[in-house]
């Protein structure tokens, strides 16, 4: 903590940063939740055997189930934003107001995502959602890389000694985002399912290790 | 701090795990309350006299009860999980990538359950939304008992002088849980209010001290 | 940090304790503003003037101010029981299992005052919602004192040569709280506006130093 | 911390404080987005050429622009809000009850926004929601200002030695806001469109460095 001390800017070091993230990221999964619409069950007359009574019921509640895949997708999506922005970070030195207001317009991305989320669960097959959706998600992607190309170039607020190996290839990470949004939106045109199957890859594909943490494993010390 | 800094996955720590966790957990447990709706209240008519209407603004109130119930159960049952998780985590020594999604798995079931909570509170007496509770209820148990066994198996992320007897004991008292929440998805086939009578006994069993802090104690040191 | 580490119970330290408290209480203090519905105000014809037009307006918003009053006041008493449970922790040297779960407890009745603030701002007049109102705010006191009661008596998890003095003033001034309200609760069957005027001045009335401020200013060391 | 350690009221230290605020605006800057109402979209009849439909559904998005430009402007203004605040309370060396309540205070007045921001995204042409929002704008930068006024105050809670030169640059710059939002205020009678654009101004206006950053930055050390 001392190292990083005298850093901030009027007070506003990188912790202080970092704790509003996660304080934001904390609500927004949390939230993300209200997207559900709690359906009151219409129960069947006792005349049905009580089992088809339950798959009846269970019927009703199957309308839930773009919503809640929604849910589940934003939610890892959420998670994937979290850890990059903290690996970013975690080679951040110095901070600065430029730095700050950046982050605070990631946050207004990631923010709206509890909106475009509920839009898409409650309108699935609908184009604008799923564009909207996609949109918002590159917002995200973008804000972050432009965190990690202000903070890198010129080594303005990272170590000079930071390896330009680990600041290209977390670039290009970050970048492989975007690139699968555009597509998912550009195949919304064919599909709207086509771009929810894109969007749950992307959650997929972000959870799987890279290059970059083998690299970081190296130097990662046992006690 | 020092003795845990150089565990950390790309800057995603322990420490910084648990901080999202707890944050979840205490926006989960406030929003919970969302799950009551405000009813606006119908004043009698003057004519009665002033006890007998207090008594039916009251009764207008008293739908709210089931409600409450599952408010209370699934805060406390809430509070089981989060206690369940330090203690865990108490014994991570390192951190990496699996463990990171397993805990976001164990994340996105516990922030389902403000959801569940609602429907259940509002269909109290239907046997899908008993089952539904049940099974958010399981999976959270499951992914917990998962985080347990992954960390734990071959001494992968614990001490290696980690005492087998913990680990066991731990694992036995977490898969309980499921246990008792099959009962109760079982018994909603006879009546819900017996599921019900097992999820308020569930919460009660956990807030009952084990052989677990009974072993914990005899290390507490006194100051 | 340091000095408390051992006294932590399977890893849930007195600083644990606090973060969840913290957290729920920075939640539940924001959700409060939920029960402010946001009201589609109709905007009068063209036809009338500018001035009369703006009147018209505002006088749709009044209807919202017995709502925002109750915010205000159930902020202002969550202030005092955030304020009140530090008091009481600064003096916890020890966690157990029983203090953790009447902390739980005393959590649910603080996370259930969204609810009847809401209840309470959108039935100002109605005596069922003043009642519900002074109920919660009066669970929330005795539990505190219950927490009070618990860690000091027989010295349990405080300091051994915590002077009587603090520990009978902290009692009863959190006493004085359940009277108020009790006081509330029976002047609602007189009228339910001597009620409010209660709940304001017991929000006021905590505000106000006490005693126990003055012998604590003596031992506060100036840098 | 231990530098401060001794300067805490009861338990309450300005890290307390600070962690409380940090809190309720990280869960404030998050719920303004339940301003965004979730629309369901009418999907059009499957005759009219895809283009077509598609422009329709955005058509009927549209309408939230709104509701979102003043998400945004409020997300950025409770930045400044946040920012300011600890650059403030980076001065404060010790607390005492009265600087906690107006801390509550300004907290009360922030926790208001997600409301107000909700009533002007929903009537953005409604002058009484124009004035509102100033009003409840003012009411923080007030507030703000007056937390600076009673620390710094014959430097009752900041360092003896505190600069006279960056107690009156901060206070200036504080009363901005207030002045900016009368301004918005009064302008409502002529059009609200002219409102919305000072709004938006006040924000960027905050956003650009100050000369207090240019006095702090020469103290920044870079390591």
């Amino acid at each position: 903590m001392t190292s990083t001390e005298g850093n901030e800017t009027l007070g506003l070091g990188k912790n202080r940063i970092e704790a509003l993230t996660d304080g934001i990221f904390a609500t927004v999964m949390t939230i993300l939740v209200l997207s559900l619409t709690i359906p009151v069950i219409t129960q069947p007359s006792g005349s049905e055997p009580p089992a088809q009574q339950l798959i009846d019921e269970l019927g009703q509640l199957s309308g839930l189930l773009p919503a809640v895949l929604t849910y589940i997708i934003s939610f890892v999506i959420l998670g994937v934003y979290w850890v990059g922005h903290h690996n970013l970070f975690h080679y951040v030195r110095r901070t600065d107001r430029i730095l700050l207001w950046i982050n605070i317009a990631f946050l207004i991305s990631v923010g709206l995502l509890p909106f475009t989320t509920a839009l898409l669960g409650r309108n699935l097959t609908d184009q604008a959602a799923v564009i909207l959706y996609g949109g918002n998600l590159m917002l995200c992607s973008i804000l972050l890389r432009t965190i990690w190309w202000y903070v890198t170039s010129g080594h303005r607020l990272v170590d000079r000694d930071l390896d330009q190996h680990i600041v290209s290839i977390a670039g290009r990470r970050i970048i492989t985002g975007p690139i699968i949004f555009t597509a998912a939106i550009v195949l919304s045109f064919v599909s709207t399912w086509l771009s929810m199957v894109l969007y749950a890859s992307a959650a997929v594909y972000f959870i799987i290790p890279s290059h970059l943490d083998v690299h970081f494993t190296r130097r990662n010390v046992r006690h």
